[in-house]
């Protein structure tokens, strides 16, 4: 039997620890393919690159049986090019991250690591996104790598249901610390803008994007409640986005 | 009573044709601010801007009655910068677009202009994108005219369900071809990619990103069956990704 075909990306580009932790784990599964931007690509959404052309370069930063390019676009870019360009066959399994900094509840939306993750699946293709709960550039991904290992084989053994895909966030910390994985449903949390005001040296005005995060859900079922009590938070995602509850408070408080 | 404050954005630029049309429409209703992008942004989806500031400059482009801001972010910066730094109070409306070339099915994932109508809606915003299915400069917006002017009177008089936005997608064409409103789910369709592959002058390769949209959903219920029987589709439109059947799934079929 042919070994699984792993697509590797991330949003942090492919310098970032984070992929090479991924990597790692991968490489005991099957086959890695590694497309994945070649420059940090954080907040950039389900963003697409339609007004410039991509390249797309090989890289020798892993190891030998590793195939690895890096691309000039957007998360989403790497994969579509991955698909078309570079793969052979439709690969077995696509893995995003591992990201640093959380992309649960709300995150999701912003989060490039997660949007290469969700069109992977739009591609039929199996698909996780697997984030660090710690921004630092020498973080700690032990507990990364543990987690992503344990969801990995489950997903390769068992599948996931049809449409949708999986948003993996993993507590900061070591690995030790970790009490287990749960299963969750997104927090309705959001941020709150902050737009840091400055003037540059011509007296003009500029503004940094700054934010609080706030989280009003209180629910134990949670990805925040469950990354709060030290558990990795597994929320299965989808990419249909009708709100089928919308359509019937339109059926019935409308008249068109 | 205070007249409706409404927010207009868009993903195409302040100077589309297709802003012009909806800030006609939304004077109207009420007083209109507007701040959008100061260039195109079609494909952002949900970006945001991290590693750069951004401007804000206000704009004499509309009629004396409208407070325009141009700002050189994504569309979904336009929408954070607009509510922490323009807007005087949380308005009663956020209307985007009307873009130019469709939003429907899943062409919602990567628009700037439904991803600015999404931040709205997180921001607690009753919150409308509007697309017509015609990518063309000079497109005939009278149709998209008469269904926003139609579908935002509902919204301002009977509301949405809770955290839900509306995709209102409308035919290409006459106004009086339009056949009428209906309310539809996302279709479950996609983009193919085929990168065109060139060579630069030096010789080195680089890839158009260009794609087949790719619609197996046959439902009659669907955006693209409304659309293609010359209906205007409008899709309640959800930011909980949860899919709850990936819950139970994983709960029957995974021991982890």
């Amino acid at each position: 039997m042919e070994k699984p075909l792993i697509l590797v990306t991330n949003d942090d580009g492919i310098t970032a620890p984070g992929i090479k932790a991924l990597i790692e784990v991968a490489r005991k599964f099957g086959k890695v393919v590694v497309v994945a931007p070649d420059s940090p690509q954080s907040g950039m959404g389900h963003a697409i690159t339609l007004t410039k052309p991509l390249r797309l370069h090989p890289s020798a930063m892993f190891e030998d049986d590793v195939d690895a390019y890096e691309c000039s676009g957007t998360p989403v870019d790497c994969v579509k090019i991955a698909v078309d360009k570079v793969l052979r066959r439709k690969p077995d399994l696509c893995i995003s991250g591992v990201n640093h900094g959380s992309n649960s509840s709300i995150n999701i939306i912003y989060s490039g690591t997660m949007s290469a993750a969700v069109e992977a699946a739009l591609e039929g293709i199996p698909s996780i996104g697997f984030s660090l709960c710690d921004f630092a550039y020498d973080a700690d991904f032990s507990g990364a790598k543990d987690a992503a290992e344990k969801v990995i084989a489950q997903v390769l053994k068992n599948g996931l249901a049809a449409n949708t895909l999986l948003n993996v966030n993993i507590p900061k910390g070591k690995v030790k610390e970790i009490k287990g994985i749960k299963i969750c449903r997104q927090a309705m949390a959001k941020w709150e803008e902050e737009f840091d005001a400055r003037k540059d040296p011509h007296g003009r005005e500029y503004f940094w994007l700054t934010g609080k995060f706030v989280n009003k859900d209180k629910g134990e079922d949670t990805d925040e409640w469950a990354l709060a009590h030290n558990y990795v938070s597994v929320v299965p995602v989808q990419y249909d986005l009708t709100a089928h509850h919308g359509i019937n408070f339109i059926n019935q408080n409308w008249n068109l």
